[in-house]
Protein backbone atom coordinates (compact mmCIF):
# COMPACT_ATOMS: atom_id res chain seq x y z
CA UNK A 1 0.00 0.00 0.00
CA UNK A 2 1.20 3.33 -0.58
CA UNK A 3 3.15 5.02 2.25
CA UNK A 4 1.94 8.12 1.18
CA UNK A 5 -0.47 9.10 3.95
CA UNK A 6 -2.43 12.32 4.60
CA UNK A 7 -1.35 14.35 8.30
CA UNK A 8 -5.00 13.66 9.98
CA UNK A 9 -4.18 14.11 13.70
CA UNK A 10 -5.49 17.87 14.16
CA UNK A 11 -8.44 16.79 12.47
CA UNK A 12 -11.52 17.86 14.57
CA UNK A 13 -14.34 15.35 13.93
CA UNK A 14 -18.02 15.87 14.40
CA UNK A 15 -20.27 12.99 14.44
CA UNK A 16 -24.11 13.70 13.47
CA UNK A 17 -26.49 10.76 15.83
CA UNK A 18 -23.55 10.83 17.85
CA UNK A 19 -26.14 9.51 20.71
CA UNK A 20 -26.83 5.85 18.99
CA UNK A 21 -24.19 2.96 19.25
CA UNK A 22 -22.22 3.77 16.06
CA UNK A 23 -21.63 7.60 16.62
CA UNK A 24 -20.66 7.04 20.25
CA UNK A 25 -18.83 4.11 18.99
CA UNK A 26 -16.52 5.79 16.73
CA UNK A 27 -16.85 9.12 19.24
CA UNK A 28 -14.94 7.24 21.80
CA UNK A 29 -12.45 5.11 19.26
CA UNK A 30 -11.55 9.08 17.87
CA UNK A 31 -11.06 10.66 20.71
CA UNK A 32 -8.86 7.90 22.17
CA UNK A 33 -6.88 8.58 18.83
CA UNK A 34 -6.44 12.42 20.24
CA UNK A 35 -8.81 13.63 17.98
CA UNK A 36 -11.30 16.77 19.68
CA UNK A 37 -14.90 15.28 18.77
CA UNK A 38 -18.15 16.90 18.97
CA UNK A 39 -21.20 14.52 19.12
CA UNK A 40 -24.40 15.85 17.54
CA UNK A 41 -28.37 15.31 17.89
CA UNK A 42 -31.46 16.81 17.31
CA UNK A 43 -31.35 18.08 21.32
CA UNK A 44 -28.36 19.60 22.15
CA UNK A 45 -28.83 18.18 25.90
CA UNK A 46 -29.25 14.80 24.40
CA UNK A 47 -26.07 14.72 22.77
CA UNK A 48 -24.12 16.54 26.01
CA UNK A 49 -25.37 13.41 27.94
CA UNK A 50 -24.71 11.37 25.16
CA UNK A 51 -20.74 12.98 24.93
CA UNK A 52 -20.36 12.96 28.80
CA UNK A 53 -21.13 9.17 28.70
CA UNK A 54 -18.32 8.58 26.75
CA UNK A 55 -16.49 10.66 28.51
CA UNK A 56 -12.70 11.82 27.87
CA UNK A 57 -13.01 15.18 25.33
CA UNK A 58 -16.03 14.28 23.61
CA UNK A 59 -18.38 17.36 23.80
CA UNK A 60 -21.88 17.58 22.65
CA UNK A 61 -24.40 19.93 20.55
CA UNK A 62 -27.15 20.21 18.46
CA UNK A 63 -26.38 18.69 14.94
CA UNK A 64 -26.11 21.95 12.82
CA UNK A 65 -23.60 23.36 15.35
CA UNK A 66 -21.59 20.22 15.30
CA UNK A 67 -21.67 20.15 11.38
CA UNK A 68 -20.94 23.50 11.27
CA UNK A 69 -17.77 23.54 13.52
CA UNK A 70 -16.10 20.22 13.06
CA UNK A 71 -13.46 20.10 10.36
CA UNK A 72 -14.77 16.30 8.89
CA UNK A 73 -18.40 15.33 9.65
CA UNK A 74 -19.06 11.61 10.01
CA UNK A 75 -23.17 11.11 9.79
CA UNK A 76 -24.04 8.34 11.98
CA UNK A 77 -28.00 9.12 11.76
CA UNK A 78 -30.99 6.27 11.15
CA UNK A 79 -31.49 5.47 7.84
CA UNK A 80 -35.15 6.48 8.22
CA UNK A 81 -34.71 10.23 8.34
CA UNK A 82 -31.38 10.65 6.17
CA UNK A 83 -32.58 12.52 3.73
CA UNK A 84 -34.18 15.17 5.61
CA UNK A 85 -31.71 15.59 8.15
CA UNK A 86 -28.57 16.01 5.57
CA UNK A 87 -30.97 18.35 3.55
CA UNK A 88 -31.28 20.71 6.82
CA UNK A 89 -27.01 20.96 7.28
CA UNK A 90 -26.35 21.59 3.64
CA UNK A 91 -25.23 25.21 4.13
CA UNK A 92 -23.54 24.05 7.55
CA UNK A 93 -21.72 20.85 5.54
CA UNK A 94 -20.88 22.94 2.43
CA UNK A 95 -16.88 22.44 1.51
CA UNK A 96 -16.19 19.71 4.06
CA UNK A 97 -15.34 15.94 3.44
CA UNK A 98 -18.94 14.33 4.61
CA UNK A 99 -18.13 10.61 5.40
CA UNK A 100 -21.29 8.31 5.23
CA UNK A 101 -21.60 5.01 7.43
CA UNK A 102 -25.99 4.58 7.12
CA UNK A 103 -26.49 1.04 6.38
CA UNK A 104 -30.24 1.10 4.97
CA UNK A 105 -31.85 -2.01 6.31
CA UNK A 106 -34.61 -3.85 6.93
CA UNK A 107 -35.06 -6.23 9.66
CA UNK A 108 -37.73 -9.45 9.73
CA UNK A 109 -37.82 -12.89 10.94
CA UNK A 110 -35.34 -14.26 8.78
CA UNK A 111 -32.90 -11.01 9.44
CA UNK A 112 -31.67 -8.30 7.71
CA UNK A 113 -31.80 -7.31 4.45
CA UNK A 114 -30.84 -4.50 2.47
CA UNK A 115 -33.13 -1.79 1.37
CA UNK A 116 -33.56 -0.64 -2.18
CA UNK A 117 -32.59 3.80 -2.18
CA UNK A 118 -33.66 5.92 -4.92
CA UNK A 119 -30.17 7.13 -5.55
CA UNK A 120 -28.50 3.73 -5.31
CA UNK A 121 -27.19 4.13 -1.67
CA UNK A 122 -27.05 5.68 0.93
CA UNK A 123 -23.83 7.78 -0.11
CA UNK A 124 -25.13 8.69 -3.08
CA UNK A 125 -28.39 10.03 -1.55
CA UNK A 126 -25.70 12.19 0.80
CA UNK A 127 -24.15 13.39 -2.28
CA UNK A 128 -27.44 14.16 -4.49
CA UNK A 129 -28.20 16.57 -1.37
CA UNK A 130 -24.70 17.88 -0.34
CA UNK A 131 -23.77 18.96 -3.47
CA UNK A 132 -21.20 21.17 -2.11
CA UNK A 133 -19.75 18.31 0.30
CA UNK A 134 -17.07 16.08 -0.99
CA UNK A 135 -19.16 12.56 0.19
CA UNK A 136 -17.01 9.88 1.15
CA UNK A 137 -18.62 6.49 2.47
CA UNK A 138 -16.84 4.12 5.25
CA UNK A 139 -16.88 2.76 8.38
CA UNK A 140 -19.84 0.45 7.51
CA UNK A 141 -19.01 -3.09 8.82
CA UNK A 142 -17.30 -1.49 12.24
CA UNK A 143 -19.36 -3.41 15.39
CA UNK A 144 -20.59 -0.99 17.42
CA UNK A 145 -20.25 -3.47 20.04
CA UNK A 146 -16.36 -3.60 19.92
CA UNK A 147 -16.32 -0.10 19.52
CA UNK A 148 -17.64 0.35 22.65
CA UNK A 149 -16.29 -2.41 24.87
CA UNK A 150 -13.46 -0.83 26.85
CA UNK A 151 -11.56 -4.40 27.09
CA UNK A 152 -11.44 -3.89 23.03
CA UNK A 153 -8.06 -2.33 22.54
CA UNK A 154 -7.46 -3.20 18.76
CA UNK A 155 -10.12 -3.38 16.22
CA UNK A 156 -9.03 -5.67 13.27
CA UNK A 157 -10.78 -4.95 10.10
CA UNK A 158 -10.08 -2.93 7.05
CA UNK A 159 -12.88 -0.06 6.67
CA UNK A 160 -13.91 0.16 2.86
CA UNK A 161 -13.44 4.06 1.74
CA UNK A 162 -15.47 5.23 -1.37
CA UNK A 163 -15.62 7.90 -2.91
CA UNK A 164 -15.11 10.04 -6.48
CA UNK A 165 -12.77 12.39 -4.56
CA UNK A 166 -9.11 11.31 -4.38
CA UNK A 167 -7.72 13.86 -1.96
CA UNK A 168 -11.03 13.25 0.56
CA UNK A 169 -10.85 9.36 0.51
CA UNK A 170 -7.11 9.68 1.14
CA UNK A 171 -7.47 11.58 4.16
CA UNK A 172 -10.56 9.31 5.52
CA UNK A 173 -8.41 6.29 4.91
CA UNK A 174 -5.73 8.02 7.06
CA UNK A 175 -8.93 8.55 9.43
CA UNK A 176 -9.86 5.04 9.69
CA UNK A 177 -5.62 3.90 10.29
CA UNK A 178 -5.73 6.84 13.77
CA UNK A 179 -7.77 3.58 15.28
CA UNK A 180 -5.82 1.16 16.07
CA UNK A 181 -6.44 -2.06 14.35
CA UNK A 182 -8.24 -0.39 11.61
CA UNK A 183 -7.13 0.28 8.07
CA UNK A 184 -8.51 2.88 5.58
CA UNK A 185 -9.02 0.53 2.38
CA UNK A 186 -9.84 2.44 -0.95
CA UNK A 187 -12.93 0.56 -2.28
CA UNK A 188 -14.24 2.00 -5.36
CA UNK A 189 -16.42 4.54 -6.39
CA UNK A 190 -19.62 6.01 -4.80
CA UNK A 191 -21.57 4.54 -7.57
CA UNK A 192 -20.52 1.15 -5.86
CA UNK A 193 -21.52 1.91 -2.07
CA UNK A 194 -24.33 0.10 -2.07
CA UNK A 195 -22.96 -3.46 -1.70
CA UNK A 196 -20.83 -2.18 0.83
CA UNK A 197 -24.05 -0.82 2.38
CA UNK A 198 -25.88 -3.59 1.97
CA UNK A 199 -23.43 -6.05 3.38
CA UNK A 200 -23.79 -5.19 6.05
CA UNK A 201 -26.85 -7.44 6.07
CA UNK A 202 -24.62 -10.22 5.44
CA UNK A 203 -22.51 -9.04 8.68
CA UNK A 204 -24.72 -9.75 10.59
CA UNK A 205 -26.01 -12.94 9.10
CA UNK A 206 -22.28 -14.10 9.93
CA UNK A 207 -22.74 -12.75 13.89
CA UNK A 208 -25.71 -14.60 14.67
CA UNK A 209 -24.24 -17.90 12.93
CA UNK A 210 -20.63 -17.49 14.22
CA UNK A 211 -21.52 -15.75 17.09
CA UNK A 212 -19.22 -13.12 16.62
CA UNK A 213 -18.45 -9.49 15.85
CA UNK A 214 -17.39 -9.57 12.06
CA UNK A 215 -15.74 -7.55 10.14
CA UNK A 216 -13.36 -7.62 6.83
CA UNK A 217 -9.79 -7.86 5.99
CA UNK A 218 -8.63 -7.65 1.92
CA UNK A 219 -6.59 -9.65 1.26
CA UNK A 220 -3.13 -9.47 -1.01
CA UNK A 221 -2.97 -5.63 -0.17
CA UNK B 1 -16.03 -21.97 13.77
CA UNK B 2 -17.77 -25.28 13.92
CA UNK B 3 -15.50 -28.59 13.41
CA UNK B 4 -18.80 -30.37 12.15
CA UNK B 5 -17.91 -30.33 8.55
CA UNK B 6 -19.02 -32.80 5.88
CA UNK B 7 -16.89 -35.38 4.19
CA UNK B 8 -16.66 -34.01 0.30
CA UNK B 9 -13.89 -35.65 -0.84
CA UNK B 10 -15.69 -37.95 -2.99
CA UNK B 11 -18.01 -35.47 -4.53
CA UNK B 12 -17.11 -35.12 -8.48
CA UNK B 13 -17.94 -31.45 -9.56
CA UNK B 14 -19.26 -30.10 -13.11
CA UNK B 15 -18.18 -26.58 -14.33
CA UNK B 16 -20.88 -24.74 -16.64
CA UNK B 17 -18.60 -22.41 -18.36
CA UNK B 18 -15.49 -23.99 -17.45
CA UNK B 19 -14.43 -22.90 -20.32
CA UNK B 20 -14.08 -19.48 -19.07
CA UNK B 21 -11.07 -18.30 -16.94
CA UNK B 22 -12.95 -18.82 -13.25
CA UNK B 23 -14.36 -21.66 -14.76
CA UNK B 24 -10.76 -23.38 -15.54
CA UNK B 25 -9.51 -21.68 -12.51
CA UNK B 26 -11.70 -23.57 -10.07
CA UNK B 27 -11.38 -26.56 -12.27
CA UNK B 28 -8.04 -26.99 -11.52
CA UNK B 29 -7.78 -26.23 -8.36
CA UNK B 30 -10.36 -29.05 -7.67
CA UNK B 31 -8.86 -31.39 -9.31
CA UNK B 32 -5.61 -31.03 -7.96
CA UNK B 33 -7.68 -31.23 -4.18
CA UNK B 34 -8.60 -34.74 -5.82
CA UNK B 35 -12.05 -34.04 -6.99
CA UNK B 36 -13.56 -35.70 -10.21
CA UNK B 37 -13.68 -32.76 -12.67
CA UNK B 38 -15.94 -32.35 -15.36
CA UNK B 39 -15.93 -28.98 -17.49
CA UNK B 40 -18.74 -27.97 -19.95
CA UNK B 41 -19.70 -25.61 -22.34
CA UNK B 42 -22.19 -25.31 -25.62
CA UNK B 43 -19.33 -27.23 -27.49
CA UNK B 44 -18.24 -30.55 -26.80
CA UNK B 45 -15.46 -30.16 -28.42
CA UNK B 46 -14.26 -26.79 -26.81
CA UNK B 47 -14.64 -28.58 -23.21
CA UNK B 48 -12.70 -30.75 -24.06
CA UNK B 49 -9.76 -28.46 -25.49
CA UNK B 50 -10.35 -26.33 -22.38
CA UNK B 51 -10.25 -29.67 -20.23
CA UNK B 52 -6.79 -30.73 -21.85
CA UNK B 53 -5.35 -27.36 -21.53
CA UNK B 54 -5.86 -27.51 -17.92
CA UNK B 55 -4.32 -31.19 -17.58
CA UNK B 56 -4.48 -33.25 -15.00
CA UNK B 57 -7.64 -35.25 -15.15
CA UNK B 58 -9.96 -32.75 -16.03
CA UNK B 59 -12.74 -34.09 -18.58
CA UNK B 60 -14.75 -31.76 -20.95
CA UNK B 61 -18.34 -32.36 -22.21
CA UNK B 62 -21.22 -30.39 -23.23
CA UNK B 63 -23.53 -28.91 -20.64
CA UNK B 64 -26.29 -31.17 -20.84
CA UNK B 65 -23.60 -33.95 -19.95
CA UNK B 66 -21.77 -31.77 -17.12
CA UNK B 67 -25.23 -31.22 -15.41
CA UNK B 68 -26.54 -34.59 -15.58
CA UNK B 69 -23.17 -36.59 -14.00
CA UNK B 70 -21.69 -34.37 -11.61
CA UNK B 71 -22.49 -34.77 -8.17
CA UNK B 72 -22.53 -31.16 -7.44
CA UNK B 73 -22.30 -28.23 -10.42
CA UNK B 74 -20.98 -25.03 -10.27
CA UNK B 75 -22.38 -22.10 -12.80
CA UNK B 76 -19.67 -19.94 -14.31
CA UNK B 77 -20.88 -19.13 -17.24
CA UNK B 78 -20.90 -15.67 -18.72
CA UNK B 79 -24.22 -13.09 -16.69
CA UNK B 80 -25.32 -12.29 -20.80
CA UNK B 81 -27.32 -16.06 -21.41
CA UNK B 82 -27.39 -16.79 -17.53
CA UNK B 83 -30.98 -17.17 -17.73
CA UNK B 84 -31.44 -19.00 -20.64
CA UNK B 85 -28.62 -21.58 -20.56
CA UNK B 86 -30.32 -22.81 -16.84
CA UNK B 87 -33.58 -23.14 -18.34
CA UNK B 88 -32.23 -25.81 -20.78
CA UNK B 89 -30.40 -27.52 -18.16
CA UNK B 90 -33.67 -27.49 -15.88
CA UNK B 91 -33.88 -31.22 -15.63
CA UNK B 92 -30.28 -32.58 -15.45
CA UNK B 93 -30.13 -30.26 -12.65
CA UNK B 94 -32.96 -31.34 -10.57
CA UNK B 95 -32.17 -32.95 -6.90
CA UNK B 96 -28.19 -31.39 -7.23
CA UNK B 97 -26.58 -28.92 -5.00
CA UNK B 98 -26.01 -25.93 -7.94
CA UNK B 99 -23.20 -23.21 -6.96
CA UNK B 100 -23.88 -20.07 -8.67
CA UNK B 101 -20.67 -17.82 -8.97
CA UNK B 102 -21.88 -15.25 -11.45
CA UNK B 103 -21.10 -11.41 -11.02
CA UNK B 104 -23.27 -9.43 -13.30
CA UNK B 105 -21.37 -6.60 -13.86
CA UNK B 106 -21.47 -3.91 -16.41
CA UNK B 107 -18.09 -1.88 -17.24
CA UNK B 108 -17.29 1.49 -18.18
CA UNK B 109 -14.39 3.51 -18.79
CA UNK B 110 -14.93 4.19 -14.65
CA UNK B 111 -14.28 0.21 -14.65
CA UNK B 112 -17.08 -2.27 -13.08
CA UNK B 113 -20.25 -1.31 -11.56
CA UNK B 114 -23.49 -4.03 -10.52
CA UNK B 115 -26.24 -4.47 -12.87
CA UNK B 116 -29.68 -4.47 -11.59
CA UNK B 117 -31.28 -7.91 -11.90
CA UNK B 118 -34.74 -8.74 -12.01
CA UNK B 119 -34.64 -11.46 -9.19
CA UNK B 120 -32.59 -9.50 -7.30
CA UNK B 121 -29.43 -11.60 -8.02
CA UNK B 122 -27.89 -13.98 -10.50
CA UNK B 123 -28.15 -16.77 -7.40
CA UNK B 124 -32.07 -15.75 -6.90
CA UNK B 125 -32.37 -15.96 -11.04
CA UNK B 126 -30.90 -19.50 -10.54
CA UNK B 127 -32.84 -20.38 -8.03
CA UNK B 128 -35.81 -19.17 -9.88
CA UNK B 129 -35.59 -21.18 -13.03
CA UNK B 130 -34.44 -24.44 -10.79
CA UNK B 131 -37.07 -24.71 -8.70
CA UNK B 132 -36.24 -28.32 -7.87
CA UNK B 133 -32.50 -27.76 -7.04
CA UNK B 134 -30.32 -26.38 -4.36
CA UNK B 135 -28.95 -23.37 -5.11
CA UNK B 136 -26.26 -22.05 -3.26
CA UNK B 137 -24.55 -18.78 -4.20
CA UNK B 138 -20.03 -18.86 -3.46
CA UNK B 139 -17.22 -18.39 -5.11
CA UNK B 140 -17.96 -14.55 -6.38
CA UNK B 141 -14.34 -12.93 -5.04
CA UNK B 142 -11.70 -16.13 -6.46
CA UNK B 143 -9.23 -14.20 -8.20
CA UNK B 144 -8.97 -15.82 -11.92
CA UNK B 145 -5.61 -15.19 -12.12
CA UNK B 146 -4.54 -16.50 -8.95
CA UNK B 147 -6.55 -19.64 -9.81
CA UNK B 148 -5.09 -20.44 -12.95
CA UNK B 149 -1.58 -19.35 -11.84
CA UNK B 150 0.58 -22.79 -11.50
CA UNK B 151 2.84 -20.97 -8.80
CA UNK B 152 0.69 -19.76 -6.44
CA UNK B 153 -0.12 -22.94 -4.15
CA UNK B 154 -1.94 -21.19 -1.60
CA UNK B 155 -4.98 -18.69 -2.15
CA UNK B 156 -6.05 -17.21 1.20
CA UNK B 157 -9.37 -15.86 1.64
CA UNK B 158 -12.49 -16.83 2.22
CA UNK B 159 -15.28 -17.74 0.19
CA UNK B 160 -18.88 -16.45 1.01
CA UNK B 161 -21.32 -19.18 1.00
CA UNK B 162 -25.12 -17.92 0.88
CA UNK B 163 -28.63 -20.13 0.53
CA UNK B 164 -31.37 -21.04 2.54
CA UNK B 165 -30.54 -24.73 2.38
CA UNK B 166 -28.10 -25.76 5.30
CA UNK B 167 -27.12 -28.81 4.31
CA UNK B 168 -26.34 -28.02 0.74
CA UNK B 169 -24.54 -24.26 2.21
CA UNK B 170 -22.13 -26.84 4.55
CA UNK B 171 -21.57 -28.94 1.80
CA UNK B 172 -20.44 -26.16 -0.34
CA UNK B 173 -18.46 -24.43 2.59
CA UNK B 174 -16.93 -28.10 3.29
CA UNK B 175 -15.24 -28.02 -0.73
CA UNK B 176 -14.59 -24.06 -0.49
CA UNK B 177 -11.82 -25.91 2.67
CA UNK B 178 -10.93 -28.19 0.14
CA UNK B 179 -8.52 -26.11 -1.67
CA UNK B 180 -5.41 -24.87 0.26
CA UNK B 181 -5.67 -21.31 2.17
CA UNK B 182 -9.38 -21.13 1.41
CA UNK B 183 -12.24 -21.22 4.16
CA UNK B 184 -15.95 -21.38 3.44
CA UNK B 185 -17.94 -18.86 5.92
CA UNK B 186 -21.68 -19.25 5.77
CA UNK B 187 -22.73 -15.42 4.45
CA UNK B 188 -26.59 -15.66 5.22
CA UNK B 189 -29.47 -16.00 2.67
CA UNK B 190 -29.93 -15.86 -1.04
CA UNK B 191 -31.59 -12.77 -0.94
CA UNK B 192 -28.61 -11.23 0.44
CA UNK B 193 -26.76 -12.76 -2.58
CA UNK B 194 -26.83 -9.24 -5.06
CA UNK B 195 -24.72 -7.62 -2.72
CA UNK B 196 -22.11 -10.45 -2.97
CA UNK B 197 -22.24 -10.53 -6.78
CA UNK B 198 -21.70 -6.65 -6.29
CA UNK B 199 -18.90 -6.26 -4.63
CA UNK B 200 -16.97 -7.87 -7.17
CA UNK B 201 -17.06 -4.50 -8.66
CA UNK B 202 -15.56 -3.18 -5.60
CA UNK B 203 -12.69 -5.65 -5.93
CA UNK B 204 -12.16 -4.67 -9.38
CA UNK B 205 -11.33 -1.16 -7.99
CA UNK B 206 -9.17 -2.23 -5.23
CA UNK B 207 -7.35 -4.63 -7.21
CA UNK B 208 -6.53 -1.28 -10.03
CA UNK B 209 -5.57 1.09 -7.30
CA UNK B 210 -3.67 -1.55 -5.39
CA UNK B 211 -2.12 -3.56 -7.76
CA UNK B 212 -3.55 -6.62 -6.32
CA UNK B 213 -5.54 -9.92 -6.66
CA UNK B 214 -7.59 -9.01 -3.13
CA UNK B 215 -9.96 -11.25 -1.46
CA UNK B 216 -11.63 -11.29 1.98
CA UNK B 217 -11.32 -12.39 4.97
CA UNK B 218 -13.92 -12.59 7.59
CA UNK B 219 -12.53 -11.53 11.10
CA UNK B 220 -13.25 -12.86 14.01
CA UNK B 221 -14.71 -15.96 13.65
Amino acid sequence: MSTDIPDVGGISIGILGGTGDQGKGLARRFALAGHSVLIGSRSAERAQEAAASIGGSVRGADNPTVAAEADVVIVAIPWDGHRSTLESLRAELAGKIVIDCVNPLGFDKQGAYALAVEEGSAAQQAAAVLTESRVVAAFHHVSAVLLLNPEVDKIDLDVLVLGDDREATDTVQALAGRIPGMRGVYGGRLRNAHQVEAMTANFISINRRYKAHAGLRVTDI
